[in-house]
């Protein structure tokens, strides 16, 4: 199998993920830009060079993980269907494609089955709601979610990670804040995720959300708002979820499913006051879901909020893509 | 007049802006606790020295602006008001009583009058979110809100504002987060704010500020739900807001309404990616509103997202209760 985008921070966790869950694959490809090729990664408590990333490096390649942007998949990952291999794309670039199967392996993994050699992993934001959004819905349908997110850097890959914590020394040190992978200062500091804004207002992040939930779900008219903000975090994103159902619903009730339901960790301790954060969740599988409550606004007992933290690199990237993997491959 | 808490985050800048705004008190009393007492602090180009708190303290004071916190507002307001004063608080002990008006000046001036010693400054989160709100409110009611915030850590006060300091720096030496004054890292995390949780499951913050917003507005049956969130930033709040009108009404109708709104600045630039951040909005009086947009899950067009942030020292706290002072001493 090939790892595409080795060295970014989604394909090192890719890889150590591979190797926690015990896939050993008999043959795997490293592969990355040209700037990276040469480099010699880790893995498997050995080390694999890394290669540079072209149309004919997926000869006899089964499966190759691609984490490597959205050009990059537009650009290599015909190729590597056309080599026989089954790619999971962490890119935007295929999602939304009518042929192809968007799926997270705790709510949709009969979609897997129909792929045509590309499987899309879903953007992560939508991925981590979801994983306590879909056990509801199963039970008691969701007619509206009203999310606002708080987006940790890591989401914009390791470079941001790297200037959220540069920039966060110079402005303890007193010096100014340099952007220069996002496009505002990120130390101390939140702003409206950074991609394009529709002739509706929404940018592309929070399009995501509503457009990718909806084919998740094969819920064409789910009716979602979203609100997608970046915040000084490293690596796991939390979610403020405001749901509406169908029939009225405790929280007692939204506990007991959850409790139940498969990749979600409660962490609802009132007594105690411990409840989903990012710190708690970083290089966690599970996310964590808390702070259920009755929404008093809705006083016909269909609203609940709720609190969720996921890693971002984990269960919103790189863990989806490799339970992806298992799901075909097993 | 008086300034009780003088030392404090929000006695300091009530300092800062009583100058900033020409308004010199023939005599200023600044108050703190015994620990406090003897303190030299600058005003109005001169020095004060900072008495202690005590219940004598008011004889001869017209105003006391009291940002102490709750328990010292119970134990001194009452003797600042028999002593002749009036009082404007900045806790939370008077905010719901029936005979205490809860003002803020651009919405409920007229409730200002009715006082009987006590005037109190709503919560930061409250004023930050109505100040966008209530001039849509006057135009065409708002039949429900949902409101997620992003709070900053000088809600906290100084203390707070210095561990978020100290701990970033430690994390970025690779040091453990150290928590004294929050009950969970705040640095490079954020979590539920740390008030207590009611038997209905939300917090004592977002019960201000359901509670205030009712009160301020005159509108006691008026639907809101709100999550707080603390984040790590330094001095400005965030809020993600949802709107349900009860006409539908368009984003420009929106930005039409704001533009014209005292108080409030839009900064809703789509094209040059420019939006309401903490860094925009700390330091300035201005309450910033952006990403207004048709919330595209309420298909009857009643429904409006929009982002705030503004700053809690300033407009959150200090500047609203000097405002009140110059709408009663004016």
């Amino acid at each position: 199998m090939a790892v595409v985008g080795a060295t970014g921070a989604v394909g090192e966790e890719v890889c150590a993920i591979l190797d926690q869950r015990g896939i050993r694959p008999k043959k795997l490809t490293l592969l990355a830009s040209a700037r990276s090729a040469g480099k010699r990664m880790k893995v498997f408590g050995g080390e694999v060079e890394v290669r540079e990333l072209r149309t004919d490096s997926f000869e006899g390649v089964d499966f190759a993980i691609f984490s490597a942007g959205g050009l990059r998949s537009k650009e290599f990952a015909p190729a590597a269907v056309e080599a026989g291999a089954v790619v999971i794309d962490n890119s935007s670039a295929y999602r939304m494609d009518t042929g192809v199967p968007l799926v997270i392996p705790e709510i949709n993994p009969q979609d897997a089955r129909n792929h045509r050699g590309i499987i899309a992993n879903p953007n992560c934001s939508t991925i981590i709601m979801n994983m306590a959004v879909w056990p509801l819905h199963c039970v008691n349908r969701v007619e509206r979610i009203v999310v606002s997110t708080y987006q940790s850097a890591s989401g914009a890959g390791a470079a941001a990670m790297e200037e959220l914590r540069t920039q966060s020394a110079d402005v303890l040190a007193g010096r100014d804040a340099t952007p220069k992978v996002f496009p505002h200062p990120i130390a101390f500091n939140l702003f409206s995720h950074n991609t394009p804004i529709d002739d509706g207002g929404y940018n592309t992040e929070e399009r995501k959300m509503i457009d990718e939930t909806r084919k998740i779900f094969h819920e064409p008219g789910l009716a979602i708002s979203a609100t997608c903000i970046r915040v000084p975090v490293f690596r796991a994103h939390s979610e403020s979820i405001n749901l509406t159902f169908k029939e009225p619903i405790t929280p007692d009730e939204v506990r007991r499913i959850l409790m139940e339901a498969q990749g979600v960790e409660l962490m609802d301790d009132v007594a105690g006051g411990r409840f989903p954060m990012p710190v708690e969740a970083s290089g966690r599988d599970a996310c964590l879901v808390g702070r259920i409550r009755q929404d008093v606004s809705q006083p016909d007992g269909r609203g609940i909020e709720l609190f969720v933290c996921g890693d971002q690199l984990r269960k919103g990237a790189a863990l989806n893509a490799v339970q992806i993997l298992e799901l075909i491959a097993g």
